[in-house]
């Protein structure tokens, strides 16, 4: 995955993965979760205690693993392993919920002979009910045997974190620091549930750089609020979501800090991944035909530009209106107008692509068969100026299809 | 409409609608702004000069006729008449957008011998279209002769100011003053771009009592927030919303005031009213079919009911699941904990209908059966219970369904 895009900052390594960056193993296996043969069980095992950080849902109900990852993590800021399942979030489920979450940790530590506190523990799938733990165990107990470095055991653990997910998801760059090689990779799942917030979406970056985990932690907010938290597929916000990052330092670099000269590179790399990975989950949305970006410019500053571009990205009526490659700027201007930021209702320019369908808040005649052609492409891009300031924001999503409501309409079942 | 409801305050009066109370006529014909040979122009008269009140959409960008009505009940607080058209929002239509907004007031003016700035306009439909104003004239030209007080003029009027509706909407009580009887009708249009603050809904109530234009607006703000703006189909808010009330009067109480001891049964009335209105909108959301109401109690306020109230009512997994007849309260708690507002994940109770499925934050051991019967009937209540305060909010909406993209992803077409 990634595009191919290079910048002066960092190269798009082919065929990277999470274990691509020294140091980190992975694992990804079927035990019993999902009711196909899909897997449901995965690891990333880190050859040394590595530099970790995490960002998790806003939501006021917060699953189980959750707290225990945030445990981990707080416990000393290292992490040697993550242990993640699917096709149940382990949600709402009490102390019961609680018991088994730890029980994952400490079971996958004790098979791998690592110390539970530097291990984190994700969930995602159905809420409301028990992990079938003996499944659970006899997954973990298979788990280190199949640990490797190869991209085959990546794409292993890239399997296992999906639930209604189409492809799986994961980038990997390479950047430049003090002369030597650092890797960042990046696995993430998600496709619906998904909204600014982070959503039923969990992410996992490995990086065999050298950087402390207040430094990693700080980058990956300042990155999360400009990949992960401007995606949207239906505005629901999950009880799982989570974003784990992981430095084993073997890259052999001097440890990267505010002062370090090659620290914007690095931040670029890790904004990559991130952004690639979210654009991903935006693309494979639940019963998404296509991606949706939205520029916002000219706002009167980078949060009012954030909270125009959600809100057209998250527009059911937008979201139909593209499904059906039907050039309708009016819901584009409506949902500009109800975002709750200041706006100029007379300088607003409006473009699907290259086609300027509004200027200076007056429509403006436009080809219809080219828009419908760009409308059926499978990547729309939808341009909004206010030409107000100097405020800029992108966000993504997708569109909103019969498949969303079928897929929606019975997922328990 | 209404269920036949009555409470010691009001009596619903049977085939009641805008032209019960006295004093008003009403008139709808088909002039040629939408495709088929539905209704798309109507108008409501008042014999005499109208108290007057008006509540408008918050979005940023405001059709043109939203202006000229704001201009004509603030002149005095009077009117004598509304003309609206469907099919055409006259929204984002600049200098001439604004010029046939006012020819459309000083010719219905005109054309019924009354000050034109006593007269309110309306529009809905399409944004960014410029209106066919030789088909508005020559309705408006057909109107008077057609303007009576009977059911069928006033069906005329109700036909009229539909788009994707597939009902009419409109309801009548009568409520007792100082012995005497008055009535309180309404009529209103919505069902696609609905959400809390108004959308792409118009909303005209008709009152015979004698009552200022200040308590009128008043009271018509507090219902508001109470009804229309506690409603949503989809989230999009539009440029065209507008609740306009007139009381004529004529039924000879006195005047209605802060310090009438009948006040109160005026604004139950009035509630009731909007109330039936705005549960109509959502029940006849585009492609919806069912209402959903979710009835919020136990939060730390009001606010923070509504919050949450909307914020359930709004989410498309919730949505979705409903459609589907999934009793998947993991989606209602989930969208209870994005609300933005306090809640103790410990002491939540979650109820369809009267089916438990989460008592204290743990899901309940519930029939799957009976939750598919009742998640299959043509309404379905979501009780969350916070056990916190005493705060409580109603919302409506609907689910979300296969039409509702069918009908949004080719409106234009």
């Amino acid at each position: 995955m990634g595009q191919g895009n290079t910048s002066a900052s960092y190269t798009v390594v082919p065929n990277g993965s999470v274990t691509t960056p020294k140091g980190f193993k992975a694992a990804g296996l079927h035990c019993g979760l999902k009711k196909t043969t899909r897997h449901d069980l995965g690891a990333i095992v880190c050859d040394v205690p590595a530099a970790a950080a995490g960002v998790y849902t806003t939501n006021a109900f917060q699953a189980a693993p959750i707290a225990v990852t945030r445990e981990s993590i707080g416990a000393g800021g290292k992490l040697r392993a993550v242990i993640v399942n699917s096709g149940n979030a382990n949600a709402c489920t009490g102390k019961q919920g609680e018991a088994d979450a730890y029980e994952m940790r400490s079971a996958f530590a004790s098979a791998v002979g690592i110390p539970a506190e530097q291990v984190a523990v994700a969930s995602t799938g159905v809420i409301g009910e028990l992990l079938k733990m003996d499944r659970v165990r006899g997954g973990i107990a298979e788990l280190p045997a199949r640990l490797g470095d190869s991209y085959q055991a990546a794409d292993d653990f890239c399997q296992a974190i999906l639930t209604t997910d189409l492809v799986k998801k994961e980038v990997c760059v390479s950047v430049t620091v003090d002369g030597r090689t650092v890797h960042i990779a990046g696995a993430s799942k998600g496709s619906g549930m998904i909204h600014p917030n982070m959503a039923t979406m969990l992410g996992f970056v490995t990086t065999d750089a050298a950087i402390g985990s207040e430094t990693l932690h700080k980058l990956l907010r300042q990155v999360t609020d400009l990949t992960f938290n401007m995606i949207t597929v239906d505005g629901d916000t999950s009880t799982n979501d989570m974003l784990v990052a992981m430095a084993s330092g073997l890259a052999g670099n001097e440890e990267l800090t505010e002062a370090h000269a090659d620290l914007a590179a690095f931040a670029e790399g890790l904004r990559y991944v991130c952004e690639v990975l979210a654009k991903a989950i935006a693309r494979d949305g639940e019963g998404a035909t296509k991606l949706v970006e939205v520029q916002v410019r000219g706002a009167e500053n980078d949060l009012s530009a954030q909270a125009i571009a959600k809100t057209v990205i998250g527009s059911s009526l937008v979201k139909s209106a593209v499904f059906g490659a039907d050039a309708n700027w009016g819901r584009i201007i409506a949902a500009v107008g109800r975002a709750g930021v200041p706006v100029n209702p007379e300088t607003v320019d409006i473009a699907l692509g290259d086609i300027v369908t509004l200027a200076q808040s007056r429509p403006v005649a436009f080809d219809e068969d080219a828009a419908l052609e760009y409308l059926k492409g499978d990547t729309v891009v939808i341009h909004v100026d206010l030409h107000m300031g100097e405020g800029a924001a992108t966000a993504w999503g997708c569109d909103l299809t019969y498949d969303y409501v079928r897929i929606n309409a019975a997922y328990r079942t």
